[in-house]
């Protein structure tokens, strides 16, 4: 009988969360015993996710404190970490340990815009050119119907792409502190709604993928979505060696060899050894999208070795984070937001350099334990 | 007082857990309760994360049940889903009610293997032919050397890449049902220092990029990586125009000017709509790596007009799941692979099947939604 | 004797060349004598070669006329094609004469510049900001450095992307009717050398291979380098099915099975069937750059079926082509060029659209020779 | 009058390329006085053209001798260099100078094959499982339906990849000395009649995209199509400092920042400074496909610094020469190819390292070029 009733309950009191957990526990003949016990009214939840039945539980530790100075972030951080991969967060503590004993890390971000590109279908060439002059011609009118839509976005600019009778159009919003998407949605939305009334274009779907969301395209790496971060360190000759057991020439030689000459060869956008793993931890822990990985993974690690010092820089063109809305509300979530003093408003990109900090202690880690192995007798047997 | 000891705690119990959180708390000033909160003994997650200080508790549904007919999954399935994207859950069983309605899903694995790898460095164009040449003539011999080093992983083969100083060795297994990337990184080792004794090429990582791992690569896109899975479902005229409020030629018609166009000129890995949010959502609840949802994001799907039916499938070149090992056996994440049968030897081809299954409920409910607009209107004025 | 002599001659003149010429017979031991037979005086390429021994004679058919309705080309025109590929001229004929049949081709030009990205060396992130907020605030003295350097070229913008020790200075010139690279070469150093002076940055390259010129970028398919061209035809039902003995229904089939989806699995850059072999044919016989075959080879073909009419476009983003300058002005170019009005001034652009038209043109014919097979029947067999 | 007949005339003779040259002057109203002054009778590129009204004749020079070690190339050769680029045959001249100063330049061909990927239309994947099925257990007799097409070419294998309703077949071949495309594509329709008639599959196309012919596709990169040739040079200090004038710190800097990250930010297959030049320049000149400079576009070039010697390598993935048939059979093009002993059977091997040869010299002349700025001074301010 629970079965019935409780696949069907569409509430999500606590109650009418046990009643549907018990109803999948019959349905599926398994106990769900563990998921059901977690610290929080899943009311909370409530515009987070449907069906609810329970929780699954991440275990969440720390890496740090990383000192960090940036443009947005500045001081030490202990980061939070979620993941199921043994001696992930271990590597991340020890890159930024070494980070701090020589100096801290830099970061900046570089730009910072959501993208949501809607496809309008036109008649042809010569329709998609009208639409795109009447789009450059009432640039201004379309940021006041966006500026209807959200009190927190403003539309920045749009980037037309015409394809005969397709006509592609990337709008780019400021999103305040928030990821965004929702509101880039909504804006785009109505952006299309006013071309259609005025042009005769048709819009066929608000997402044309060159937003591009949650999928592996060279237009964000390129032009950037979300925040373009980099975050970079030089780590002294006596560090690399006492600490890393490695040299900057060994480091630099395995970036070059791996990430940039076999990244190169695989066909792949970004070249970096494990970026996404820091990546998913964050986020996972701060209640960011996870499908949002994808845009981490196109991470750029380059080293250096500068008279046997370690340059060592990350380029992260794709980092879609926001410190309101979202998962970020949720009770773990913000209590991991806090840890860095990254919770509400004016956060994000603060968070957005965190985040490169962090994925460039887990390169910087990564890197050195590979490159540290006989290396260094190998290099007299084949010259270096 | 607590930060200086706390911080330092390496231990796995409980205790060590609340010492290191309460020090954790200390030195960042904030409260760190709902974390705390959860519903196992840390102790089970000792070989899975370092520094642990409680768990991010993460929304748990499920969608479904979804009705599969594949080689390896057959039934019906609850899928759990964890996500905080509101609707989310909601869209994914709104796909798989309508594909139930159609008879059901179809699924298959084309092929599986993990891979791993490494750079050998040589002396320059003939040291690496010498080393190519060792290689396949002593397949054998490597094999057997794999065979030393785990009792789950075969070595199937090595695809070899040289370019000029460097060689990259794509060593491709069976890792069983475990998802299997460090059994590969331990076997890959291995085969090395064999080369290396023989032939004086240096192992400079064990990882070359060429692999690719949690990085969006065409090489796993082309060839695959983990499980190549397809998925299909043909979902009758009546069934599209009552449940779906759309028809079959407009979803057609969103696919190819979203995801194929317009991912075409964003030069993406892939053309989907949103597959990296139903990869992501089953890996977090079912303990898989978070950061492989990478792999899934490049999957590719199709929708054609059957005379008035639709036609949908969805290729995915890289599906990386386990059902043993990792995360998978911690408890949430047990419950969650339990719920499908998937739990333990024998279930990662069924759990492939299941993913790539939700995916394609994924695709079909968020490119329905986005076709049922005005497009009938539109398509008037328009032609078609 | 003539060897050493004639190897080393670095004279212009058709003695010198015959000198060489004969020495170069000697030193390979074969004859060179069609080689040398052919109809200009050498003198007149003395700056688009060295060590001339004579010219490659290439085959120089034409298709057409093709109508051609664009915003720069306006007529019929016979377009010049040299190849030595058979049934290449044919091909294009005839779908030029189908889109005559159909009212002609509608094209344009969206957008034109052309681009060099010198790499600068930067002390790091602090060094980058500085240079990059240096830059933006001198544009218009770099402007004017600019114009020094060139009376025909203007500098249009500069996009810059940072990474770490690295800035990329993605410059984008207006260079009116030469394809431009000299130009924007020479132009582009001079404003590093200024940028260097003000900052202490220092140029590594004059180009840093995001210009990006001859290999197949991304950046140029997603924003444009040279031309970004569009060309266009709606072939009406009975002209696809009397003159081209297929529908407009297994066209599109064809496109997209084979350039929509096949390119999407191979990992390609832009989505056509032959694009670059037109493009190679139009270039090698107007004196055009061949390896800028590569930017025409990411051409986007997409067709579409409406109400049984086949509508057919080719975008093509990186067009890069001159009507002055380089091999343009050498005596058999430039006759090709004046077969359509296309020589000297003022006729760059339209030179852009008869490429597109002429693409458009091969791409129709190859696809409907494809689609014209037994599908018919099979249609039966399958489901349409 | 002309023009009618003449413009409709499709013979092969002299007489008839004039009387349709006259034609073409006549409709354009322009002299085409050069184009019809060439050394060979028309009627030898009666299989290469149609609508033929005389030549373009390309400026020939030659660069070397180079002195290559190779596996199917050894000895000194003059290579014949069509282009009209400037300094281009003065700069690859240059770089064969420095590396016969090193002892010359080591090639090897790594693998050799011709592909063609029709795609086949199924009914879904169970129906494409049954085709695939049916393709490896007959591949004996599909191996012996090619012989019934070629003499000169085998098929070697099908790699298979299913998508749904489409069934791409990527078919190898060893066409001999031949590029092989017109072979491959008779055979691979062979292939697909049997399959058809077996198994109730559709080809809807010979080619696929897969295959993929003058595109630049990561497939081609990844797994090589035509020869992948390798080619590499040690350049001693002395040699770098006394000859280029810079250092092999420098080379190797440059390519790093330009080639290797430069490339990876802009979303590039391959990495390399101008590989498509030096390719464009000896396809042309030797009756090869000029489109096929895509392929050869996808080039990677490293560089590293060995204790101030420098070492460089390209890795060319898709060189698709021949040297029998298409092109190479025009009195030109095989003067041309016989300078370097390459006219004719067992010959295509020899040119393919010749090529890469080529395109080493050009890489190394371009890349010290660029490096051998004020550099070192520059050095000294940045730190190195």
């Amino acid at each position: 009988m629970t079965d019935s009733t409780g696949l069907k309950n569409r509430g999500k009191t606590k109650a009418d969360v046990e009643d549907r957990r018990k109803a999948a526990e019959e349905y599926t003949g398994t106990e769900l015993k563990t998921v059901s016990n977690y610290g929080f009214d899943p009311e909370l939840a409530s515009t987070n996710i449907e069906n609810m039945i329970g929780t699954v539980q991440i275990p969440l530790g720390y890496a740090g404190p990383i000192k960090i100075e940036g443009d947005c972030a500045s001081g030490e951080y202990l980061v939070p970490l979620a993941t199921t991969e043994g001696a992930l967060v271990a590597s991340i503590s020890r890159g930024m340990s070494v980070m701090n004993a020589s100096g801290g890390v830099r970061t900046t971000v570089v730009s910072d815009f959501m993208t949501r590109a809607p496809v309008l279908k036109v008649n042809g060439i010569q329709h998609g050119k009208e639409v795109s002059s009447w789009i450059e011609a009432h640039m201004d009118a379309l940021k006041e119907t966006v500026a209807g839509t959200t009190s927190h976005g403003k539309l920045i600019g749009i980037d037309i792409y015409p394809d005969g009778r397709s006509l592609y159009l990337r709008c780019k919003f400021d999103t305040g502190d928030a990821m965004g998407m929702n509101m880039a949605t909504i804006a785009a939305e109505a952006v299309c709604r006013k071309i259609e009334g005025a042009t005769g274009a048709v819009m066929v779907s608000v997402s044309g993928n060159m937003c591009s969301d949650k999928k592996p395209a060279a237009i964000n790496m390129i032009t950037g979505r979300g925040k373009v971060v980099l975050a970079e360190c030089t780590i002294p000759k006596d560090v690399v060696e006492n600490k890393l057991h490695t040299t900057a020439y060994a480091i630099a030689e395995t970036n070059y060899r791996k990430n940039l000459v076999g990244s190169s060869i695989a066909g792949t956008l970004g070249a970096n050894a494990h970026a996404a793993n820091m990546v998913a931890a964050i986020y996972i822990a701060t209640g960011q999208d996870p499908a949002q990985v994808v845009g981490g993974s196109m991470t750029l690690t380059t080293c250096e070795n500068i008279d046997d010092d370690l340059y060592i820089c990350v380029r992260m063109p794709t980092v879609e984070v926001g410190t309101v809305g979202g998962g970020t509300k949720l009770p773990c979530q913000s209590e991991a937001l806090n840890m860095m003093g990254c919770l509400g408003q004016g956060k994000a990109k603060k968070l957005a350099e965190i985040v490169a900090a962090t994925v460039l202690a887990g390169e910087l880690s990564t890197l050195a334990a590979q490159s540290a192995g006989e290396l260094g007798k190998a290099h007299q047997a084949l010259g270096r």
